[in-house]
């Protein structure tokens, strides 16, 4: 994706003039904003009655991303987004990021002013304010390293270790489609380094490629469970996949789950891609990583509330530690859930 | 440094066993501490009365250390205290640190423990808790993120734009050291690639070492102006080198400065040093960096408080931005001060 840009070198502008040129047009709309960019630290003033979030990203070049196919602004959106999903998954409302970067030289001005155009674009999207950050020089690749932070009422916070039993297992949108959209984006690549005069063949696939490439927060799930009077009992985002989240919130709550194959959200798409591509759809929903979608747990008698309501689908329910974390299949087996989903240390 | 580790990997642990692995001795010290590691995001109570830092600061291989000169533990240690250091700048008290690092494959186990331990090390001299952070795979390399967190009472914030014509210009400790620190390592490194079996000549240097491999946050400092009723009128800490800290307090504050050469605190055996290295020790104690040592400014009606200690000394004044910022030599010449410290992005 470097090829096509201007080539003004960042060496020419330095660290301060590059953060200088960078940061001048952001604006400030959280009223917790008291100091932004351009001191030792930001300060941010406490909301009455509200607790602070942090969470802290990275994402790293041929770890993360492939500059081969990801453009640059929807890198920069997506590393905001995935931070202001950790916020969400709290129950918080994000408010601040701090927004570090590492560039090796091959990055031209132009080439960091899109990445920062997404970021920017993102931090409009979630009403939240860049307020700091670091920006260096790398020996190869590009780091990128986003710290979030939020508000949230204590009686609110959704932890990951409260989840009870009975309570019943819901997920917000569909699983497996952000891993589709990287399958197709490999394949392609694979092609191009083939045959560098073929065309992408990327037609149709929309939807999965922004799954992968452009994902977002769902901070209008937590809308829509304030409007309908729903608080988890627990939750978490799907980063690595819903199997893994699901553990670690069984974990954490000294639990187990039962997870139904036939009640898992897949979009059709995602579907038919997966049998192109010989890949067990359900194997995707579990394990794909990088969804977004929160995952929750309620109060049974909170059902009603959200039955039938398109956004959520309930996947299963928590049951006793001693019973294991489980998924019943659509022939009625037991399996016991593995965490498969990707984990960066061992790729 | 790496070659004497035993050598368990890291894929055999995976992200979530190493972060559990490296955070299951953490303790929280901090009544502010809600929720550390371990969920979406870390939980942070507001502290009556005062508003929330936030900083980060980002360490890469190849551009901020070598591996072939830095003790893992130093680094783990360096990278705490140098975001300590950034909320010290506004007068404020760190309470946490979120940790994140991206380690190439030939890290093992060993070697992020010792890393890990440095940190510790640094959380528990500095009394922050580490509340939460990421850990990933790099293709190449050792990237490390701190984001710290810290509280301030609103009116005791001392930023670097509220600098006043006629304050006086203030700094802790001494300059230059880290520096010759460095020049020190470069040259045994130089020696040792020529010449495997030289043992490296560090002898009498321990104290430009230290301050190189192992930098202090001075919150010391902040306790001994709070002691003698000193408020800094404006402040930053030095981690480019003074000349580059100077300027941006005064671009800040749209004032100019006349710098002493006399005045600037030099440690003897810097001086010494670079004399032996044919380096100016002046250049040093402007452009060297890294000596996280603290720049204010106060009232000149604050200037008995602070006479005669040995821990700071006056080594200037602000005047009216249209005489700019001057370094007023030895042999009484005017010369502008000219920000040629460390920049990361022009090394």
């Amino acid at each position: 994706m470097l090829e096509n840009k201007s080539t003004t070198s960042l060496a020419h502008l330095g660290e301060f003039g590059l953060i200088e040129h960078l940061t001048e047009h952001i604006a400030l709309s959280q009223q917790s904003t008291i100091l932004g960019v351009g001191d030792d630290a930001a300060v941010i003033a406490p909301l009455d009655g509200c607790q602070m979030l942090v969470s802290t990203d990275i994402l790293v070049e041929g770890t993360h991303f492939d500059l081969a196919y990801t453009p640059l602004k929807h890198l920069g959106y997506k590393a905001i987004a995935v931070n202001v999903s950790d916020i969400c998954a709290m129950n918080g409302t994000a408010t601040q990021v701090l927004v570090s970067f590492a560039l090796s030289s091959k990055f031209t001005l132009e080439a960091v002013e899109e990445m920062y155009q997404g970021m920017l674009l993102a931090a409009k999207k979630y009403n939240v304010d860049i307020v700091g950050g670091d920006t260096t020089s790398s020996v190869s690749g590009l780091f990128i390293s986003v710290t979030a932070l939020g508000f949230v009422k204590p009686e609110n916070i959704a932890k990951r270790s409260t989840a009870k039993i009975n309570d019943l297992i819901v997920v917000s949108g569909d699983l497996g489609a952000a891993f589709m959209g990287l399958q197709i984006l490999l394949r392609e690549k694979a092609v191009f380094l083939q045959n560098p005069n073929t065309q992408p063949d990327l037609e149709g696939m929309d939807y999965l490629l922004e799954r992968q490439l452009k994902p977002e927060a769902r901070q209008d799930i937590l809308q829509l469970l304030e409007k309908l009077a729903v608080k988890p009992s627990s939750m978490i985002d799907i980063s690595d996949g819903l199997a893994s989240e699901i553990l670690h919130i069984c974990k954490a709550s000294n639990v187990g789950c039962k997870i139904y194959e036939e009640k898992l959200p897949l979009d059709p798409l995602m579907y038919d891609t997966a049998r192109d591509f010989n890949l067990d759809p359900t194997t995707c929903a579990l394990n794909g990583g990088e969804d977004y979608e929160l995952l929750f747990t309620i109060n049974p008698a909170d059902y009603d509330k959200i039955k039938g309501n398109p956004n959520l689908t309930v996947i299963g329910h928590i049951v006793e530690a001693e019973a294991f974390c489980q998924l019943i299949t659509q022939t009625g087996h037991q399996i016991p859930l593995q965490a498969q989903g990707w984990d960066a240390l061992k790729k």
